[in-house]
């Protein structure tokens, strides 16, 4: 059984997203149960549209929502112990939920998250992981966000975590790993991330295969499994590539409105632009996970409908199923038990330079 | 009269590339004049199939040509006072041309531009700036690769930079200028973004519109005419953009010949996919300019063709016709008589926090 705790009223929809998303999960899944958190006056109307899902629904009455523009430090004064976000998370804390997926706001989520689930014991600093479609497949790509500048034990730790849930979503036993940098020269780069590579390289993990830096045009490409960076740069690389798509989707419109000749052509080829608009729908990649913490998080994009509030709760099903706490767990302790004998103390007194 | 210095050994091709290039470009300028360097017995060949550029160009042979490949500290150990490229950074150096262009390895020229002629008098580091097609037209992004790290200062300088490059090439007087960050909320972010922010709004200068924080999807959005980023995030964004259309181009191009219709809708619609693919070119916006320096070099693109090698020729041409170096001199001298009177000390005693 897999225990699924929710923030039905996170997002700009709430529970009108939320709880159809949930309704479509209940029935593909037989295994799932949901706890979910919310207003009453909205929640219950919603839910009681399917039966389905009532029938595998325990729901809980907060009096606070997070709004979507409260900052951080004001989500956690005015809805800490109370609000369906906070509620939400405290159900994975408490143990009564395996993994907590919202839509709320970004700042406030990880905020809360880190307050209540507090970071794993050798991690100083969580991330946020996206997954990113890739010519390939898919790559996850971390930090996005949480973590702003990064030294290098915590890109060290970001391809620990990023690694292992690369192991439990895509079907791979030793998941190639690239730090994302300027230049793959050995002169270029930050000092944070060559020190972090050269402690990858040294400890040579069983849990992934390092394979150096990548760029910023490898990520499409799916040059590695996972793409490591700390969350400035991470962010503004997942942003640039949202909105080179978005970009690129205008030009197309507009090309194949031009002319009659176009006009014709876009109805023979349809079902070819209906395939490249599924291959570019965001909503089919929607979640980004809090990695680090004692306990999974997901956050959904606000602005998502119910298929893009789905596809979030569906990752956190997968990595529930996949044991991604499990699996990050061991990673770790397999690295603290090999980097006292590679590592040498940071930062680096190098001999070589 | 326009005088430009190039390295015709730079790039993956090297003169066959270059010097068909500038033999289009001596076709369209009347105004022009090529110092050109290389060596003797590979540009002698090429040059002498083009009549009216020979007439234009001075050729000065240079017995080293700096690899691809070569390292920054190799290619000014071995290439100093006698390459090609060094020959070509010299000549704006001593006055005899106003612009270099080159399609070399960007180390080793940035390297040399930088021992050569050296940063103007109140800017620490140069930047690389990237001219970046957007739906609304183009914007400048900088620095793209140059300065990783850079501290508010340094931003400001890159602010003031870009504003008057894009005074130079957009047809703006006051061009917008954004600094780009992980979040408009005044929370977010780097320290050294917010106090960058905090100095411009505070200097309000004649020579910007400064608009704030933008994130990476407002790039291509076109959000701002100048956006403003240390060089680590900044080519990473750049590369990412490049990478994500690259990815696009191949999911399009794999839905249209998938099946019969596709097929089909391809031919009538032709016109709209050159159309699509002249947008997507990334020659035409070919050539990253190096600012900071007392004088102008541009880095065209490595593995470019003659076309794209044009089109960094012509920019280089644009920008010293629309008297680049002088906007900058003026727009540093108002920034810093205004300066004192605004910006507290760094880093930030804020009173307000």
């Amino acid at each position: 059984m897999i225990r699924i705790s929710i923030d039905a009223m996170g997002g700009d929809h709430g529970p009108n997203v939320t709880i159809p998303a949930l309704a479509k999960v209940a029935e593909r899944r037989g295994d799932v149960r949901f706890l979910v958190y919310g207003r009453e006056e909205q929640v219950r109307p919603a839910l009681a549209k399917f039966d389905k899902l009532a029938s595998v629904t325990e729901f809980h009455h907060c009096e606070v929502a997070v709004r979507m523009d409260d900052k951080p430090s004001q989500a956690l004064r005015q809805g800490r112990w109370k609000s369906s976000m906070w509620k939400a998370i405290e159900a994975v804390k408490s143990g009564e939920a395996d993994v907590c997926i919202s839509a709320g706001n970004t700042g406030a989520l990880m905020a809360m998250s880190k307050f209540c689930l507090r970071t794993m014991a050798t991690i100083e600093r969580p991330a946020i992981a996206a997954i990113w479609p890739t010519v390939r497949g898919e790559s996850i790509v971390l930090d996005v966000g949480a973590t702003i500048g990064a030294d290098a034990h915590q890109l060290v730790d970001f391809s620990i975590l990023g690694a292992a849930m690369a192991r439990a979503l895509l079907e791979t036993d030793r998941p190639t790993v690239g730090l994302l940098n300027v230049g793959v020269e050995e002169i270029k780069g930050q000092e944070e991330v060559k020190d972090a590579g050269r402690i990858l390289r040294e400890t040579n993990l069983k849990s992934m295969d390092y394979r150096g830096f990548v760029e910023g045009d490898d990520i499409g490409k799916g040059t590695v499994d996972v793409v490591v960076t700390e969350g400035f740069a991470g962010n503004i690389a997942l942003k640039t590539a949202e909105g080179t798509a978005r970009q690129i989707g205008e030009y197309l419109k507009s090309a194949m409105s031009r002319t009659l000749m176009a006009k014709i052509g876009y109805v023979f080829a349809k079902g070819a632009f209906d395939l490249l608009r599924e291959k570019m729908d965001v909503r089919k990649s929607n979640g980004g996970v809090f990695l680090g913490l004692n306990g999974i998080v997901v956050k959904s994009h606000g602005g998502t409908d119910a298929e893009g509030f789905m596809a979030a709760v569906e990752l956190g099903y997968d990595m529930v199923r996949n044991r991604l706490i499990e699996k990050i767990k061991s990673d770790l302790d397999q690295f603290h038990a090999r980097l006292p004998q590679v590592a040498r103390p940071l930062p680096a007194a190098d001999d070589n330079i």
